[in-house]
């Protein structure tokens, strides 16, 4: 799109044939999953339709138009990313895997009896369970960093927790659960001032504004395709090269190896010794169209929709009862967190669907922080570039009959 | 398709419209990945468009329609492998994540040193690598099972080589090197006698025939997407639900727990157990769409095809001086691999580039098959339902032609 075209959501949700087959759906659950433009949907199916055939090494010219298709995604995504290289950029299937590949590449090599992985109480469940698993295989101990009142990170708690033995943190760039954005930028230098390596996940910061990879200065980065408008089945795991030459495998088969014998195998150089087996090429192809395609809609005016939507929303809410944003007056991304007195989130959402709104509820797979702040559940509404605000009006009214229907 | 249609190849290309961009296209390199028809790249569109949602404890109908299309491809991929229940049905990235995911939480929760895995020598490197790194973790053996002088696996060997101290044994349905289909119901049989588990490496063979794996009696099975007409990103790992009970997980993160808390998690119950984050959701859709298009047009009418197709090519190469064929006499699927006197594969296969022939050369991901035959690498031609008798007679042709320049 050109740059001198006014934003209109409108406009971008004609990009989305879900729109299409559901035209009444109002879709807030964007912090799940985000639905798919026709740019990521043709461009994957361009690619199997013209170009598809295995990767590397082959002796054919598909087999090099697959090759170019697949390599060219990665050093697009890596120009997105603003990485320093190409080859720092490993497909996984997801944030998930990329973390776990993390853990028991980096981990069981490096971790120690005693080292220390710091991990905030905001984080998912996938930054949290692999440092677990990790920590009962090598002896290291993983240990929470707490939250303020208002459900952000304790920066005194913070700081008073940072040793020499930490060897790891783990941050999330956005909550997925409350949209908080920690102070990523001063976290991190104080964790590389103790001499911990930062992984950052960025399932949701990704989606939202984007990272500058060189500019964040962390260890670690990961995210997902499907949550940032790409297909599913396919994520990044982003790490400096000095940081991957150190790792071992994790994962084996083909491609990741340079010569195999029964005597003893030795292992190709990153990115490919982290890539096991076929990789997910058509995936890759896509997720690189999603990232071409936001940065062509201006990914800063898409960001200032999003949380003008979000304020739009919580400004209506003001005129409800019984209901509480999570995290109400933290920094967050365009997320909204709402706990009710007296009703549960699961009832809320049932009706709101009857009203044809897609929201979450739950403990969002972050169920520490629901621990933290006392709540069994939330009901989470996420904002995408091609929510409205008429998306934002509808859900206010359905809320409010909901509400007047289980009082 | 009604099965009183006769069969026809000319039918069954024109669904793949790969062809349709590349009309002049003989692809033959099928045994690295197949060409995708309308029925699976349709499927794969149409959950994106009518039922894009995370699956799995959504309170709105599109996360329930994502969870239908999501579980119903499960069900239906079980049935099409004769599993005794869709629990046993874990999705992964491909075969190689799926063996590496049993070597990793099979392997290092009951391997112990002098356990011994024995792999035959045809392996693809995914069946080998994920048990070498397991060795060395756990002091377990690997041990080969040698090769005969055709190129397949030494029965009495292998006899001689099964112990009580075997805990494994690994073998390949159908070689991806040279097609060759080893005797695996009495070797199974003779496996599960001194008490071993048996990983059956299902990745070509499940796209020539398939699989019936209540017949088979294995307890790892283990297989691709893309190879089976079906996308890329997504495989599966069969297990036993017995086998699968007794196993702890491997990757964590969302969806694979019970309650996470940093006081200890706990985990959920297979499959969900090995399914942590998102998985490739529209990719399983996909694949199940695959595996239902194959069963409409008859498995049994398809391998006949593809082995006429093998057997025209063999006896064309008949009349081609410097060319032998690799376990020529042995029981093989619809792969033909050649080696060549005097010449390079690689030459001969750039020069069938020329004449639109797309053949693999190489190793084929099967280093030590091809240390036991004493050859650097090999030219392979992989046949699938949508090749044709045209296909062959050209690639014959354009053979002889290259005999004649590079001579």
């Amino acid at each position: 799109m050109p740059m001198n075209v006014p934003f209109s959501a409108a406009r971008i949700r004609d990009e989305f044939p879900v729109f299409r087959h559901h035209p009444d759906l109002i879709y807030l659950d964007n912090a799940a999953t985000t639905q798919k433009p026709l740019a990521v949907l043709d461009a994957e199916r361009r690619f199997y339709e013209t170009a598809n055939a295995n990767i590397h090494r082959a002796a054919h010219r598909l087999g090099s138009a697959a090759t170019d298709a697949f390599e060219g995604a990665r050093t697009r995504i890596a120009a997105h990313l603003n990485a320093a290289h190409p080859d720092e950029v490993l497909f996984t299937r997801g944030t998930t895997e990329a973390i776990n590949l993390a853990a028991h590449s980096w981990g069981r090599a490096h971790l120690r009896p005693g080292d220390v992985i710091l991990l905030s109480t905001l984080e998912h469940h996938a930054n949290i369970v692999p440092w677990q698993l990790v920590a009962q295989a090598t002896g290291a101990i993983v240990k929470p960093i707490p939250l303020d009142a208002d459900g952000t990170i304790d920066q005194r708690a913070f700081l008073s927790l940072l040793t020499p033995a930490i060897r790891l943190v783990g941050l999330t760039q956005c909550s997925n659960a409350t949209g908080v954005l920690p102070p990523l930028a001063p976290m991190i230098a104080a964790a590389k001032a103790v001499g911990a390596l930062v992984m950052i996940d960025g399932a949701q910061g990704i989606a939202h504004g984007g990272v500058d990879l060189q500019a964040l200065g962390a260890d670690f980065y990961a995210f997902s395709g499907h949550k940032l408008y790409g297909p599913t089945g396919v994520g990044v795991l982003w790490a400096r090269r000095e940081l991957l030459a150190k790792m071992p495998p994790w994962q084996a088969g083909g491609e990741m190896i340079d010569r195999v014998s029964f005597d003893g195998t030795t292992f190709a150089e990153p990115p490919f010794r982290f890539e096991a087996g076929t990789p997910p090429i058509a995936q890759a192809v896509g997720l690189a169209a999603a990232m071409d395609w936001l940065a062509g809609h201006d990914r800063d005016t898409l960001l200032r929709h999003e949380l003008a939507l979000r304020e739009r929303f919580e400004a209506g809410l003001v005129q409800l009862d019984c209901i509480r944003v999570l995290s109400a007056s933290a920094p967050r991304g365009p997320i909204t967190a709402l706990a009710f007195d007296g009703l549960h989130p699961y009832d809320v959402a049932q009706f709101l669907d009857g009203y044809g709104v897609a929201v979450r509820v739950g403990q969002h797979c972050a169920g520490p922080l629901h621990q933290a702040l006392g709540l069994n559940g939330s009901l989470r509404a996420s904002f995408a570039a091609y929510n409205t605000e008429a998306d934002v009006d509808a859900t206010l009214a359905a809320l409010a009959t909901t509400l007047e229907q289980l009082a």
